[in-house]
């Protein structure tokens, strides 16, 4: 197994079947362009514990993903696909950097999920993209964008339900795409508590209501208590709709 | 007459007439959101002139604008329109935010004139806001904004080939619009050096072309000269179309 390259919450290893990767879930936390860092303790096992039982539930919904099992508690086989250069941020409820740039108030519902390109570079510290500028630096074509941001709705739609059902908000989230040998695009990365903003439907409180990355960021405590309530609702709805 | 607003370059005063505003040219010169402060001596009078003599030529090409005329020489009479609060910005060639944002190498010609927005907010820096993010904000109709990128496409072909005939590159420009009583959309505030990032075609010098406000942001001196240099090559290519 070779490292193939090291983010921040996970390490991707190649095997010895070249269409095969191996991720590897890391307990670290990062926020604000890894300014701030720190653990949270069990994280890796949940988030893909979380991350593989939606990428099994949204390939029964006929969305195209990298996963193949998880094949152990923080392990991954994902098809080994090549990262478009893109993150994928679809938005349901006013939150975060949409907030602090336009000056919407948190906990705004907009009037239509907004989907959100924003140009995977720490360096130039991930900048908003707009349709355009996408085009002029051709990081994808007009075609491969107009299918990210139908998969990205048709996604929202299948996890905002979902999660309802687990008595949590999806506020917004963040996706990564990749393409596989046949250039076709599947849903790659991770759907966890760090890419997520997922709020307790039953809280009213703006602080209470957080079972997601914010609690670190915030540094609002209770966060691995958060992380686990979330994996466990996950499990409990998948196992409620298998029977 | 009420002074209405005071801007960074200019102040606006209602008159004894109602559908008539003046707009005052000042000396004084702002950077980086009003970080860097200055003043440009005769910038005033050039800017009105430059402006006035172009939002004339435009009349003339059909592009209806807030212009009526100049009263003195640093005071334009204008038609009372309600400025939208957003900053509509054409690109021809990668320069200034577009490069620091995007890491596209200045002086890069674009593939096609980018049209782009910014919330007009001084408090927020002016954000760059996608199409979506112009709507869920209600800043203006999708008809207006429609407008708004056709009129400076529009503009943009008309002042290019004006510049180029005068042995500068229009890089790119900001432009304002406003609606009249009658829900118009007409171009106003300026067209000028502080506004237009204009290179000397002749010179290929990265700094020594540049005949714009770029030489008060970077410290490259001769400000007062460029700005006359602008002034004098527009006017007299104005008074070769006329003759």
């Amino acid at each position: 197994m070779n490292k193939l390259y090291e983010g921040k919450a996970k390490i991707l290893y190649s095997t010895d079947e070249p269409e095969i990767f191996l991720a590897h879930f890391k307990d670290d936390a990062t926020a604000f362009n890894a300014l701030k860092r720190g653990q949270i303790q069990g994280k890796g096992e949940i988030n893909c514990t979380i991350s593989s039982a939606l990428f099994r539930w949204l390939e029964s919904k006929g969305i195209l993903t990298h996963f193949i099992e998880q094949s152990t508690s923080n392990e991954m086989r994902v098809k080994a696909v090549k990262i478009l250069p893109l993150e994928v941020v679809v938005r349901n409820i006013a939150a975060g950097s949409l907030c602090r740039e336009t000056g919407l108030a948190e906990g705004k519902i907009l009037p239509f999920p907004l989907v959100e390109f924003y140009l995977k570079n720490d360096e130039l510290q991930d900048p908003l993209l707009t349709k355009d500028r996408i085009l002029i630096l051709e990081i994808v074509t007009p075609e491969q964008l107009e299918e990210m941001k139908n998969l990205a709705l048709k996604i929202n739609e299948h996890l905002t339900q979902f999660f309802a059902d687990c008595g949590i908000t999806l506020v917004d989230f963040k996706l990564e795409f990749g393409v596989d040998s046949q250039n076709k695009i599947l849903l790659a990365d991770e759907i966890s508590p760090d890419t997520c903003r997922l709020w307790d439907s039953s809280e009213t409180d703006p602080l209470a209501r957080v079972m997601d990355k914010d609690r670190f960021r915030r540094d609002l405590g209770k966060i691995e208590e958060a992380y686990q309530q979330v994996q466990q609702r996950v499990l409990s709805q998948l196992s409620q709709l298998k029977s």
